[in-house]
């Protein structure tokens, strides 16, 4: 009854403001996949991953071997997709999306399943999905007001639309962005993207959103755009006042395992931890001392628990990482993160930078920064099928089929390299 | 529905043969105690864990405090746990069981609870436990034929009985106890409680094993029995053709580190690794290479695999630890043990050495030296009422009140010390 009869894998793809990082800058739509997995029960449980050409032939060419599987055996289920899947190069990929990754392929293709097979196990037992992890710890999970320099609108597309948060090149610029957000949102801690400017501007920015919003714990995050010796620099600049953590300053583990070594603000990593073959390694160096968590490339809910607890043991922090997501992400990256008790820092989340939904009742409302935690069977989230097919005519027609910072910002700066580190 | 109605807690005591090791000898009765979880939907779970005094107290002190916490909520039922215990001084306790030392007491008694519900949730579910903890990845359980020295009978007692062993004092007698625990049960795996005697004499008892059974992976687990340098001394006579690990030759993780540094066999220990708060220590001293757990002290089943991701993240071994028990522990292990990918050897186990039984049928079976995982919901055993009011009786008349292996070696040995290290 519980056996899996059908997965029905649908790409998508919604309207993305013009983002800055390190790499380049957002294209006009940005892709993921909604996967629904039907058992023989009558029910269904949604997951909800990247939407790129090679993540969604990653997830056909194993769904078939999962029919007549049963949803609570996710060990099983992940041998069936090692034992299927084509393994690409391990260091293919995005290096600024980590779900893109060769190296994170089992657990990012196991993690779209699992998260569907335990939405339906809730959905057949009664139970939220928190509960199938252990029980909830909070009745809300915070997130972080997720900053970014942008351009006013997308340059290159025919689409009329324009996002709804206007220009951010400048200190000023950021500090509106950031109180509009919070305004909105509740927020109550502050991340920067970073990387795109001259560190030292990127600095006065961080001390004018200090100025602006005094108790707003704040991070910056320039995806290792910084060489060592520069971080090292700026490191008379930063401080644990101005900083509760520095997120990926420079590239790899011995870059910030150096930095480290120079600076009592801890650091913190989406981009050199980002499976367990790493952590090793990483506390050897003692190169980190927050990780940030993805359920979507660390393989899943259960995984991301597992991760918190070895976060647990070796002392260190434990938060989460976002990319461009969706509600049903949203729910799961909720479910999961009430459940952890060492859970240290409000998540980040692009949520607020999508005007669109999948789910029905449209977007997802935050509460003082905060999603409360649902009590409804599985994630508590139920697809729109309206929104799903528009979602999905999207994808057929945008033209995107991989994320590329890169390109999209050599329409603005033809010579732009998109190399780290950039200073 | 699933919220506990009612908590049943039942000492019991069992026969038990006078099993050697470095403290002393075991006590004519083992003590356990039965826990069973009452919801209100009318289902209940079984836990079993120590019996000593102290742990029943503690059982019973928050017991009330856990009606009405659903079952599925395991955080809430832990946090509540931590929040009503009373804590006792970390170092009491007995070091050759872990789960009687204060440190392990807020995992030990939350164990007890969490394999409870975690069965009841199996009964409401209709789902085996293993399918609760991520689904099974093998079908039978591997334990090792657990080999003691001992005297042939107890006595110090006016009880009759007499256990099936005999008395086993020299490898010849040792041998011989391992040819029929293997006949009996099929045990593909040998280990030798050693600690007991000149470690010349242990040593050539393991030879004579490696002899006759020229195919069995072999250990030997003196208890911290040895120093550090009588240790290094015996490493000449040791090698990894003869050992498949090397099991708490010296005491404490600075001493096992000593050893680790001067041996290639693996190290095991459950004693220098016995909670979450000692794993970052060990690796960092390199002290142990094998962590045999035990869910009865790590915090229960999910706990088990908490440790055992963190055994694959370092890329040590795990495997299971015992101490005497009954088939709701031996299942409890089994379902754990069967979800676990990296479980590295065969788990130990006591259960040959009992002949009484609290659940319905009798004595599990043994096949091939496994133990097969059951299908049924649950942990796939119901309690015997007729059995566990025998041996609720046992533990009304017995005396004991908490495991004291020394005083017992006292009444043969009237100086003896049971310190360690002996040799
Ligand atoms: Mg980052
Ligand atoms: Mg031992």
């Amino acid at each position: 009854m519980s056996r899996i009869e059908s997965i029905t894998i649908t790409p998508i793809a919604f309207r993305d403001p013009p983002l800055l990082n390190v790499y380049g800058v957002h294209e006009p739509w940005a892709l993921r996949t909604i996967i629904e997995v039907h058992t023989e029960s009558g029910h269904y449980g949604l997951g909800e991953t990247y939407g790129d050409t090679q993540t969604i032939q990653q997830l056909r060419s194993v769904a078939p071997a999962l029919k007549g599987l049963d949803i609570y055996q996710l060990n099983s289920i992940r041998q069936r997709i090692q034992d299927t899947i084509e393994l690409p190069d391990p260091d293919a990929g995005l290096e600024i999306a980590p779900g893109t990754l060769g190296a994170t392929t089992v657990p990012r293709i196991f993690s779209a399943f699992e998260v569907a097979c335990l939405d339906a196990m809730g959905k057949i037992t009664g139970r939220p999905v928190y509960d199938l992890l252990g029980g909830k710890v909070r009745d809300r999970v915070d997130y972080s007001a997720y900053l970014f320099y942008k351009f006013g609108r997308h340059q290159f597309t025919d689409d009329p639309w324009v996002d709804r948060w206007g220009e951010a090149l400048t200190p000023d610029q950021i500090v509106q962005q950031a109180r509009k957000m919070i305004d909105e949102y509740g927020f109550r801690s502050i991340k920067l993207k970073a990387g795109v400017f001259e560190p030292a501007q990127e600095i006065e920015a961080l001390k004018a959103l200090r100025a602006a919003f005094p108790d707003h714990p704040l991070r910056i995050d320039p995806n290792g755009g910084w060489s060592v010796e520069t971080t090292l620099s700026l490191l008379s600049e930063l401080d644990t006042e101005l900083l509760q953590y520095l997120e990926d300053p420079a590239p790899g583990q011995s870059g910030m395992s150096q930095v480290s070594a120079a600076t009592p603000i801890p650091l913190a990593t989406n981009m050199c931890v980002i499976g367990d073959f790493h952590l090793r390694s990483a506390m050897e160096q003692n190169a980190v001392q927050v990780i940030l968590s993805d359920h979507h490339y660390w393989g899943g809910l259960k995984a991301t628990q597992d991760l918190a607890y070895f976060c647990k043991v070796w002392n260190i922090g434990v938060s989460m990482h976002s990319n461009s997501h969706l509600g049903i992400s949203l729910m799961a990256m909720t479910h999961a993160a009430a459940t952890i008790e060492n859970l240290s820092y409000a998540c980040d989340t692009h949520y607020p930078w999508q005007d669109e939904e999948v789910i029905k009742g449209g977007k997802i409302t935050f509460t003082e920064g905060a999603v409360e935690v649902t009590d409804a069977p599985g994630l508590g989230v139920a697809l729109d099928q309206t929104a799903l097919a528009q979602l999905a005519h999207n994808y057929d027609t945008c033209g995107i089929r991989a994320r590329d910072d890169v390109s999209e910002m050599r329409k603005y700066i033809p010579d732009w390299k998109g190399t780290v580190p950039r200073f």
